[in-house]
């Protein structure tokens, strides 16, 4: 995983999407998902939604990657990841989560770790908050923005830093935390990012389209 | 209730909203849902949104407020509603009603009313049509808009105010009648507001937006 | 219907749709419903959203025009459109298909299939992907945007207009099949427009749009 890590360039990256255009199946909240379905058709990808248990085997079995997002997920749309994730996970498409709220309900936060769980992500995308509820329970989430007294700083960072190359060792996952400095790391190797704009917490979506994009930019790696 | 509607100043709800940053819990239509996210992030609130009965319990209790739009109901939603709604008031939370459509089906007429009457909402606001639909089942509602028998005018005017107070005593709430001319009242207290613009009929959800921020502002009002 | 087909100009359809401000029943994708809500005021009409089975006879019942659109179709969602359908072809308004992704998925191919068979609708709009797997299961569908395989192209144009006035002969529909090349025909006549642009691909949305927008125009024909 950490070569995988290693190896991401973001020019790489949006070459291999517009060359590949892949196919990325997204089972998403109502509230972003048109903003994600343009980013993705903007990055060279391409985008389908479908939340439907009956719907989603051949879905996403002509698609390239699966995007999880559970930001107003109800009982139908949980069978829906259970049964794409695992049609994924069997095909070896990038399967990314997006835990959104996790720490905000019982049920966000157990249908999260279910799909840790049960699907291995290969990919999980959260703010701190979201993240720490997925390890311990311990989140204080408020809403779907991360609490301030989780956040990122470069005082704790040190500490940040073998949290999150802990969770990606026990996952077997690249996690990547955004917040106004971003961590994304696979069990040996952490990056940190500050790009953060504080603007960026004042528009809805910016999260849940980057999941999207990331999906995409996943997709052919496996077949690599 | 006279006290707080006349203690409103748009200034002052901003600067309060701002500094509180409330939390809304956001039960509405998938339309115009991420600008109603967006405005409540632009007005310096945050929102979730969360419509299964399942998860609708723990999201509404961590908010400020809870706003309930039936623009897009379903079986799933409405229970999500009285679930989310109980709980609301049990904690004090403010909860407002936007009965979209209301007038236009039996299930949304029942559904609005069914709100009314057992959760007790702080605030209702809706067209002209929708808020008589809900109180004599006589509204003429258009789809989700007015319908232009029943609007508000400088003819009408003194008929329409007492009707709004009437059926602001009647439900101890604030009720809110946009369009060309808006009427904000209390038992005692109405406003009448002439800032309409025929280009707000052009696109859609900016009722939508309204009752959203409107839940945002009145938030803080319950602890103080 | 060939009638119908010649005598349409965009000038008198959109002049008529202004007139009239067709209300205009949606059963449709949560990815791109904003826009075509905003479309639909845009260009003269008044959408209205309902896609729970116990609200869309009343719904449908005041509506001109019906467009079902199954690009996030779930079970409920499905239901709603047979309901709909039903009551809308009772009442002699216009029904539009818009059968996203069919061929992506079973589900998604028999229920445009159905809605075929059992409505009847007055239009049918897709890409040719989409309408190849409702003649013949033979169609290549990749995900929600037509297959390279099947684009309409000048070397084929001859045997596609031949197709589509077989299936518009068959269903006794208005076949519109965007692309590229446009076809648009009855089992007579076939309008072939090539004003396709590129730049369409690269949002999402395009083709919801139109399918609303068609239905509105197609809303005064039948009561003419």
């Amino acid at each position: 995983m950490s070569d995988a890590v290693s190896r991401i360039s973001l020019g790489a990256c949006l070459e291999q999407v517009r060359s590949t255009c892949p196919l990325v199946h997204n089972i998403t909240n109502y509230v972003t998902v048109n903003d994600v379905a343009n980013v993705l058709l903007a990055c060279g990808g391409s985008p389908i939604m479908s939340d439907e248990p009956d719907d989603v085997f051949d879905i996403t079995s002509i698609c390239g990657g699966l995007n999880i997002n559970i930001g107003t997920l109800n009982s139908r749309s949980i069978e829906a990841m259970k049964v794409a994730g695992k049609r994924a996970k069997e095909l070896g498409h990038v399967v990314l989560l997006d835990p959104v709220g996790a720490g905000a309900s019982a049920l966000r936060t157990k249908t999260a770790r279910m799909i840790v769980d049960e699907i291995h992500p290969d990919v999980i995308r959260g703010n701190i908050s979201e993240i720490k509820s997925l390890v311990a329970g311990s989140g204080t989430t408020k809403g779907v923005d991360a609490d301030a007294a989780d956040t990122v700083t470069e005082e704790n960072l040190d500490a940040m830093v073998q949290f999150v190359k802990d969770f990606a060792s026990k996952t077997n996952a690249v996690i990547a935390i955004t917040g106004a400095i971003d961590l994304v790391a696979d069990a040996e190797v952490c990056y940190v990012i500050r790009n953060g704009r504080p603007e960026m917490s004042k528009i809805t979506g910016t999260g849940c389209q980057l999941s999207g994009m990331a999906t995409a930019y996943g997709w052919p790696r496996r077949s690599a």
